[in-house]
């Protein structure tokens, strides 16, 4: 099992699946500093698809799509443009940035990932179609509230097993589809110093719901969500340039998840789909943007593990809004950091709720 | 993945490992009432342990087992004249009559398996060596308090990812393992009945932590733990005979090793070891037997989800005796087996302490 070819695969004349599913109502979203090229690779899974991709640093740099991908492009200037004064909350020179496609989708639902990850093998040697995984882990519900010790129990083959309560047996709708890596896996700076030949392996060929109350480290590398769910909450926080910070966006964004979808009766699920992580990044670098964040993580961690959102947070917005209050009360101790970041978080909900008036519930 | 063969595995002439781990600080707890022929194919892995049989039914009839084995049997007989009047709290007719063995071992580590269970093969056809498995799942840390997407950080090529918090990296001690079943796997009657042909042959390749707050679903079929850390609320409760219901005896004692290993700082861990199951039982009879508890469930979860332990549980037995007293206060109403259960989770208190004096701080 170990020692399987984990890819990344050779998908050069894989076949597309007939009707490509959800192809109307889901957007990709890719933060890059680079040409495309890696969506060579992804051609027989993601072509049908349209692309938001999100372009970090110079503004005046071109980056290259490869032929036959529908897309639409976001430099600084464009963010600038579209936003205004409340650009501010979009982070810059940082993959944080990629938020700002999910902003300005139309669509029901997103599927982001990083332009260093490739399709990957499973162990038959078959590539993973990543999306249509995450796709059917969008549409299929989640079981917060008991442990199913078989996993997914909607898989085919699968089932809940014996003591698992019939109410529960409905599930919730599933808010938040996060996938894993194969080979380089997401480790922090230390981790990466002290492992630096660890490669990740291991296929394990589950699904599972992360039971309520219990908090896990959201990767933005491969990660999907149903917009109308959750989408206001998938605020990447303030990263990168002029910022104490970076390699957080994605677990701020998670813990936020994680208590409003816990709040709202939704569910997160993790597992399935594998993508090839290609490069690991420079531990060292990593390093100076993460040491804050590890240290800041130990009262983070504690702070999102205790919020507790008032019954009359009935939409994500509410409930973001509510967050930021609580960012501001109890984080800003911690360091002058979190006033900020909480205000970002009330800019962010403002510009959401302008690009996307369609929805008063919302407001 | 899915069309491998799962087993039963020919386990003749496997190697035994040179030094079998904790091969004196470990009992095999067997239920039965027929002969152990099952034991021929695990001979390779547990014939250096000793193993302690409860027979269940007619005492009078002769259990056979293999040639080879070290071990102890207890009748009805037995158990009746080592308890007294408390033997009232040992169920029979029913494999809930395990747990006596639990009771009357002096080691530290038991891990209980079913006789209709085989040696299962990985997906490269090697036999699996379950009880190893278990004892490598018991001697290593748990980590209830954060997910980590990569599954059990503690194995070889895997480690905590980013964003998991490092004062939570030490992990806590691990009470119970919890072991998963391919081939037949453990469906309630209902879900039999719809699903007759349903096998199990997803090998998931993984071991997580149940975490804090969240109830899991405890199959005794393939399952270890360790005594000193959770034993006395190990108790499998009153099923079977002049019961009213049958098939929660470890679904019982799950919740309630839940609560107390929450409420004490300790884990649970389930995915792997794998063991091939090789039987259905009846569903019919099943359906008799579970039909209570399928309602009472409804009640039984909620309560369990809500027990609160006072900080003066620093003991298991003291907080398995302030679980009877909820028990008996709170599920009573539900039906009045609930009273009795109550007592007799007293009884089994007093019967574990009686014969395992040596722990004075379990007074």
């Amino acid at each position: 099992m170990a020692n399987y070819n984990p890819g990344p695969a050779n998908t050069t004349g894989a076949a597309v699946a007939p009707t490509p599913l959800l192809k109307d109502e889901l957007d990709i979203v890719i933060p890059t500093i680079r040409n495309l090229d890696f969506l060579e690779m992804w051609r027989p899974f993601l072509q049908p698809y349209h692309l938001i991709i999100v372009q970090d640093g110079d503004p005046s740099k071109t980056i290259k799509v490869p032929p036959g991908f529908d897309y639409e492009l976001y430099n600084r200037n464009d963010i600038n443009k579209i936003l205004g004064p409340r650009a501010s909350c979009i982070s810059f020179k940082d993959s944080a940035c990629r938020c700002f496609g999910y902003m300005v989708s139309k669509k029901k639902y997103i599927f982001t990932i990083d332009d260093d990850c490739f399709v990957a093998n499973d162990p038959t040697g078959k590539p993973i179609n990543a999306l249509e995984q995450h796709i059917k882990n969008l549409l299929c519900p989640s079981t917060p509230f008991f442990f199913n010790t078989l996993y997914e129990p909607y898989r085919e083959g699968a089932d809940f097993v014996r003591g698992y309560p019939f109410s529960l047996r409905e599930g919730v709708p599933t808010a938040v589809s996060h996938g894993l890596w194969l080979n380089i896996p997401d480790y922090d700076a230390p981790t990466q110093l002290v492992k630096p030949l660890e490669r990740n392996t291991r296929y394990v060929d589950a699904i599972l719901t992360i039971p309520k109350g219990t908090l896990f480290p959201m990767c933005g590398m491969n990660l999907a969500f149903d917009r109308d769910l959750i989408g206001p909450a998938m605020y990447f926080g303030l990263m990168g340039d002029g910022q104490p910070i970076g390699r957080y966006d994605d677990m701020w964004a998670g813990w936020c998840c994680k208590v409003i979808t816990d709040h709202l009766g939704l569910g997160i699920k993790t597992g399935l789909p594998y993508i090839y992580h290609s490069k690991a990044s420079n531990p060292f670098v990593n390093l100076r943007k993460e040491y804050k964040g590890i240290f800041w993580q130990e009262d983070i961690i504690p702070f999102f593990q205790n919020v507790v959102l008032p019954k009359e947070c009935t939409t994500v917005q509410k409930c973001y809004i509510e967050l930021s209050k609580q960012v501001k009360e109890k984080l800003s101790k911690v360091d002058p950091y979190f006033d900020k970041l909480a205000d970002a978080m009330v800019t962010w909900i403002e510009a959401w709720d302008d690009l996307n008036p369609q929805k008063p519930a919302a407001k």
